[in-house]
């Protein structure tokens, strides 16, 4: 880079969009943490996934989720338009790929919401994603959060927390860690990754 | 990593520190932004430099500097204990190594303010360490203050505004880069990538 005489820095550098990949077990509070940081944080896109379960009562289709069927599920991994899927509890979930590329391409970040199989899937494809876990602050509080949905058998709620203790032990995978306490902390933390990794110089080009 | 049953997840956590290094051109404000982020994080060990250039009125030995004889930083050199080294205007400027290691050892953050050359050398000896460059909002404003500080003749500006340009050249090797062009705005973001470092995972290790 080479700069001039006359030259304002701000207006030289152009960034990419940065893609915030966020998991955590049932009962971590993600979604809670996530909405959060989007009131506080601007140019971040929640991105909606795709999925094959049913919806529930209170949902709507292009808001919590796309609800489609099987076969068109299917038909969006053929045709390559998925940016990572996994089966859990015998549904289907994935992000599309294109709003996503659309959103970095036009400098805007992305928080995407998947688990550590989509996480792994996502790694592999973009390696330039910030992978972030979120944790309980201990398993007796995660179990107690699974518990007090209370809308659960308990065959579900066992279910609900071996795949959290084992979705856990991929934490080391993940860039960031950051432990869900307190709210305000946990928001506060996901708010500081997001205005460092806009400070990240890789994914900044200088117009020079 | 597997856990128990009984786990607590913050207290199976340990941290290494991680070790800061900030560059910026005279006239980025980095002296002041450092000060400013020192008082809003704790942690935050200020990594002393050594040098053989002339003590300046107000500066004091120990505080500013550690300030020593050419032959004493020579002997420095040959016996391994600084961390990166640079000759800049005719004087020897390094970074004691043994301070920075004890601190990060005990799970404390370290932050240096070195040039351009001291932060490659910390990069090849360090591959962890987060290179942060402060860049001033525009080369006006970096002429503006270089000037006001006064006391130097014409030749030296000259000298200083082109070593500041050809510092700025380097800024793609760094992690971060934060433009300080509202002092609060800057110290903000240093402290956010602070934050954020302290998530990372490779320096957690999980006692389980």
């Amino acid at each position: 880079m080479s700069v001039g005489r006359e030259t304002c820095f701000a207006s030289l550098m152009r960034r990419r969009g940065a893609l915030f990949v966020i998991s955590g077990p049932s009962g971590s509070g993600k979604n809670r943490v996530i909405s959060e940081v989007m009131k506080v944080r601007r140019n971040l896109k929640y991105s909606i996934s795709v999925t094959t379960r049913p919806m529930r009562p209170g949902e709507k289709d292009g808001v919590n989720y796309y609800f489609v069927s099987r076969e068109q599920f299917e038909d969006m991994i053929k045709q390559g338009d998925l940016l990572e899927y996994a089966e859990v509890y015998g549904n289907l979930y994935g992000t599309p790929r294109k709003p996503v590329e659309e959103i970095l391409a036009a400098g805007e970040d992305v928080i995407l919401d998947v688990d550590v199989f989509g996480a792994r899937q996502i790694r592999e494809r973009c390696s330039d994603a910030v992978l972030i876990f979120l944790l309980p602050p201990s398993v007796e509080e995660l179990e107690r959060r699974i518990r007090s949905r209370g809308a659960d058998d308990e065959e579900t709620i066992q279910r609900r927390m071996n795949s959290a203790l084992g979705e856990i032990s991929a934490l080391p995978e993940y860039t960031y860690v950051i432990i869900n306490d307190e709210l305000d902390e946990a928001v506060s933390r996901l708010a500081s990754i997001i205005d460092a990794e806009r400070c990240r110089t890789s994914r900044i080009s200088f117009d020079v």
